[in-house]
């Protein structure tokens, strides 16, 4: 496949989304307000005006159409799931003591942790409300899951970033909570609303599980084999946060007991030292790691391609499919 | 009114309550467990074994019970709403800074910042998982609005809370969201559950209503003049922390220009030395403020009682009253 042919499928949802996504942006600005206390639009709108790619609401709101969905839930749906995700990014800000977020200043740098804190509470309660307008209780129940299992893969990640004993298994629990769990919620509510048949609500389910696992593993692996320019990160942020990752993983599982003591130290213990990220690449490269990463991501890409056969032949379907493609295309 | 003969009616809701009781703590252990993150149930258990009193739960099955409500659904909304308030608890002791709730130390001092928001964020989707389950949207409905109520409260709060232009209008905004929001809605979804008529379901939404703003209003009032050794509480707390109360906000109301000078002073900048919390005492007996507040609390908790008249004759109708009795018998 060639990135070139399939460059920036997202470009081209939103450009098919763009009046469905103009109505979830205007429902996003009239309930972010708040009539007592305006530090929340304050900060809500330092995130929201960030951009960001609104990649989750337009799952949504393609879900919905491509299912023939004719009312208007599909807006209020789309504009919950970015509240949901916005409400996480704030936390999420605090949780890591970040300092940056899409290019900017993190709000609890802006503001401060209270805030940040207290506005994601908000913008949480908000989504809810939001859903109980759409009175679909099987909407309501998925987002509900969806909202305990992304906590719980949050405090699990908690434990698990520096403990050796983190295997692929704890390591899918984490990514699910962290990117997966929104997204198969955002696909699936966008069948749900529509009615469609079970099978393919089950395929939208899929396609965004596997899309969000994809999506998080490439993450994961630019960290360690990225252009820095391209993504803003420097290569190695995760090995020096002390953060396993499915590469670093893998190379664990493999690792003789010399080695072992190597990652104890720098990952565990977090006493790392000159040359000690040279080292964890070479291990990697060693084990070949990135490369059986790389084999994992396009297996999860093909699998969210493969769950679409069972949706309706759409061009919103060539566009998701597509989506998958790219996700993984990232790594070339 | 004598508080002897009124004594801990909280005791006896608890003990005409205790077989809904067992049923509702129950749920709680059951539904703060979590498959993946250990952290959770500990840092949950943590809190929830200190004790509390349980009050917002027994409130809704107060309600439910009140207007002849034979399901069970009851007892999923009271452990829903003594989730939220744990949740809050959590996220209120980040934000404050707490190093102590309910005579130990907290869960952000034991564990860290990142698992009490998190833990909170888990606890907040478990209680909307099981208002899911309830099947009632309009009990849905009540709660996200409470929720939302809450945050909002609270981030009013941190700009309100040092700021002199705070008037009364603001601090009950900021009650209402602290204390009230809660309460009433505890009070409400139990009239809603056990389908009452809407008058009464309407005086349950007031009685919650006013008996929380009544049981804030004490809270604040007992800062400056209740005994040290019953609260638990050093007289002047809220002055030595800068939060503009009831009693301070009516000093400001009516303070000279040199006056509101040492206000701006201690609360706005918050430059304290010793002898302002006796000038800030004397401020307040000047203008009489602990008793006018007092005033305030009292006329509350009659409107607390007053509003259950429209409710039918139950035992558990007599015990609500005289708690909004013993609510401000605390100040005697």
């Amino acid at each position: 496949m060639d990135i070139g042919t399939i460059a920036k499928p997202h470009d081209r949802l939103a450009e098919t989304l763009a009046e469905d996504m103009a109505a979830v942006n205007a429902i996003i600005r009239t309930r972010m307000a708040s009539k007592h206390a305006p530090r929340i639009p304050e900060v809500t709108a330092h995130l929201v005006d960030a951009g960001g790619k609104r990649l989750r609401p337009m799952l949504t709101l393609a879900a919905a159409q491509l299912c023939g969905y004719a009312g208007d839930h599909h807006i209020k749906l789309a504009a919950t799931v970015e509240f949901i995700h916005t409400a996480t990014l704030l936390h999420d800000d605090v949780v890591d003591e970040s300092g940056q977020r899409r290019g900017r200043p993190t709000a609890n740098l802006l503001w401060d942790n209270k805030s940040s804190v207290l506005v994601g509470d908000y913008l949480f309660s908000r989504s809810f409300q939001l859903m109980v307008e759409t009175g679909s209780l099987r909407v309501l129940d998925i987002l509900a899951n969806a909202s305990a299992t992304i906590a719980e893969g949050e405090v699990l990640q908690l434990s698990a970033a520096q403990n050796l004993a983190t295997d692929e298994a704890v390591y899918l629990q984490v990514v699910r909570g962290k990117t997966a769990a929104l997204f198969s919620a955002a696909t699936e509510v966008g069948g749900v609303i529509a009615e469609a048949p079970e099978d393919q609500v089950a395929a939208l389910f899929e396609y965004g599980d596997a899309l969000g696992i994809a999506f998080q593993i490439v993450d994961d692996l630019l960290d360690y084999q990225g252009d820095s320019a391209a993504t803003g990160k420097n290569v190695g942020d995760d090995f020096r946060e002390c953060k396993l990752t499915l590469p670093v993983i893998k190379a664990v599982a493999q690792a003789t007991p010399e080695e072992r003591v190597f990652w104890t130290r720098t990952i565990e213990k977090g006493q790392q030292a000159e040359g000690d990220l040279d080292q964890a690449l070479a291990l990697m490269s060693k084990y070949d790691t990135l490369a059986a990463t790389r084999v994992d991501a396009n297996r999860w890409a093909a699998q969210a391609r493969k769950a679409l056969c069972a949706l309706p032949d759409h061009p919103l379907r060539g566009m998701l499919e597509d989506l998958a493609d790219y996700v993984v295309a990232r790594l070339k």
